[in-house]
């Protein structure tokens, strides 16, 4: 029978001191003396990489980006030379390989860069071999061959590309958590680790806030297919699988409540209801790379003027209302409330698409406990609202019980 | 005119925190308006180096070599990104280099690996385009295209062959202290910095425990006649000049003093005088890689046994004996007396060539201080001691007094 091949992916929490990257070098021994084949995919040891960009923001934040990735990337060299010597000092056979050393292609958007080709050819010659490869995440090379970088939590993006490429069995992502939760922790006790999850929950939770994979490496394993294990670097159990489809007897409408309290809310009073005022308005923050999130537009009552309300992230704030005074005059807006005190508030799930009652539950639900709606804005699988972030606290705990998500699964 | 072409290294002391690099990097802004063309060769940051031992000393100090470079010479990575960064901003085109962006093409002695070639070709062009070089120094790359170092203190190996091809003017080795000083200034107050100095000089001084330049470095730019300059890179004074031949007009005998109190002395009594003896002893030595220093045989009154002394690193001393002892039965040895407790003490000068009484005037100094002399090696421009290292202080002090080394040099 052909051997397994495992992806291991192992974050810079994972690997912040001596004992952490012994404990993962014994769980890739283990698994390699299982009967798998495994290519590992390591960070940067703990905060290295934030100890790196803070010796670079003391310099020039907005420096060549090419000396940026230079400088960020030697973060991983290190781990990975590190994680290689340990495996070799507990009997397996094990080589570090850096983005240019396999190679890894991107192209030249340093900073950002996107993998454009994985030399595996090398790669399956070096497991055939019986060597296990311990490859730096998060780094790559451009035609220029100069070192690139593929963005902050690049090394998962690095492992599901690996393991796309490799057509892998499946891809462990290890973290210092013990897998995706229903919600944060910190906030409500009862939060429950999730068991399975779908790449559209995944990359729905991610993208409302919840710091658990990159969602490009989501949306990667998603295109290929690849099943992802979100699962804990220190404790033996299991974790949180993403696959395409999760098992339809698990019934559950809700599957995750994500919230993130960085957002801000502008309101435009008076802008003139015409063809063209909103690609103005939105292109003038476009052109300053500010994103904008949630938005909407009231009606018109007189067919002259309405009022447009957004969202951006709290740190854009200050330049996006900057950025809108600038064609105040010209667009003919009347006047700019910009709110710092907001939050957004999501519930994810994939059985919300077959359950139209969802929505009516959830706003019901805050309306009880008087939360007000700013806010709303929905996709298939999603429900966001925006509310005022002293509610927060609040917010994420009724909702949590009203959805039932610290019970037993029903399976 | 041509412009002159400098190479300037930069040490991890003068790295060691962004007031620091700036401070560098304003100093190779200054080098390059002033009409010259600079390479810049950077060490890693401050202790960085010694951080990434520790962790190997962690995990296997006699692991792969092939990994342990890849992990050391990440640190060598960063620093020339950073101080790129940092020349840019400052309108300085500049750009980092990695060992194997060039290539410098080394041996597979990973660890300790030799400089075999350095495609200087592709430098010139950089250099005519006006891209100053950032060179990570300390590091290359093997031809099975895995990263290599060249040993402790290496990027001064690098700078000094960088301008040997490059055939620079001269290259200039940034430090933490003024030059290099007629002894140790925590030992004597009155030590003074010394102008300049010959290659052999500063090598025997080297040789003796001196840790001003990698010997190495110092041995290939007597090779290539590269003018060197040892600096502070925090004060604006000149520093020590090194070249073939000191200027003939500073009278001066002795140029300095230097000592290393690392020493060990091992006494065999009894060794019976016939040939390939000698060769049995320290066969064994070398056969466990330990570095015999100093040598003195008694002669053999009875023309049968004789006492044999010599010295080897403290570290060395347990395993010494271990490997003597081993051989003592057959060898026919009576007895072994160790000492860790003695020191050697040198004075070095190109002016010793020429004047005889220099040792007799060292040994009259000592002995009226009533401090005993062990053993005595000299060459054509060193005499050193072994004395007991109770004496250390006082003896250093009584010659540097002795030999006017705090004195104005004579013109």
């Amino acid at each position: 029978m052909k051997k397994k091949l495992i992806v291991q992916k192992f974050g810079g929490t994972s690997l912040s001191n001596i004992q952490k990257i012994q404990s993962a070098a014994n769980r890739i021994k283990k698994k390699i003396k299982s009967g798998c084949n495994v290519v590992v995919i390591v960070s940067a040891l703990g905060k290295t990489t934030d100890y790196l960009q803070s010796l670079i923001n003391k310099i020039d934040i907005n420096g060549d980006a090419r000396e940026i990735d230079t400088i960020l990337s030697s973060g991983e060299q290190a781990s990975s030379g590190l994680m290689a010597l340990f495996l070799n000092k507990i009997g397996i056979n094990a080589r570090s390989f850096l983005g240019w050393q396999i190679p890894i292609l991107t192209n030249k958007s340093y900073g950002k860069a996107k993998i454009l080709d994985i030399n595996v050819n090398f790669l399956k010659q070096i497991i055939k071999n019986g060597v296990t490869p311990i490859i730096a995440g998060f780094q790559g090379i451009s035609e220029e061959l100069r070192i690139t970088t593929i963005g902050r939590g690049g090394s998962d993006t690095t492992a599901v590309a690996i393991a796309s490429k490799l057509h892998a069995d499946r891809c462990e992502i290890f973290t210092d958590v013990d897998g995706v939760f229903t919600t944060d922790p910190r906030y409500v006790k009862k939060a429950k680790k999730i068991n399975n999850l779908t790449y559209d929950e995944i990359l729905e939770m991610a993208s409302v806030g919840a710091q658990v994979l990159e969602p490009r490496s989501v949306s990667l394993a998603k295109k290929n297919n690849v099943p992802l294990i979100v699962k804990s670097s220190f404790r033996n159990i299991e974790g949180t699988n993403i696959s395409k489809a999760r098992k339809i007897i698990e019934k559950r409408n809700v599957s995750g409540i994500v919230f993130s309290k960085n957002d801000s809310k502008i309101t435009l009073l008076g802008v003139p209801d015409k063809p063209g005022v909103a690609a103005k308005i939105f292109g003038s923050l476009a052109r300053k790379d500010i994103n904008v999130d949630m938005i909407v537009q009231n009606i018109s009552v007189d067919g002259k003027f309405s009022d447009l309300t957004f969202t951006v992230s709290e740190n854009d704030l200050f330049r996006a209302k900057k950025s809108i005074n600038k064609i105040k005059k010209e667009v003919g807006i009347k006047n700019i409330l910009p709110d710092s005190k907001v939050a957004k508030l999501s519930i994810v799930g994939i059985g919300m698409r077959t359950n139209a009652g969802i929505a009516e539950e959830m706003f019901k639900a805050l309306a009880k406990e008087k939360i007000n709606i700013d806010l709303i804005s929905t996709s298939e699988i999603k429900i966001s609202v925006l509310i005022s972030r002293k509610h927060i606290l609040k917010a994420v705990n009724v909702l949590h019980k009203v959805f039932k998500l610290s019970d037993k699964i029903k399976k």
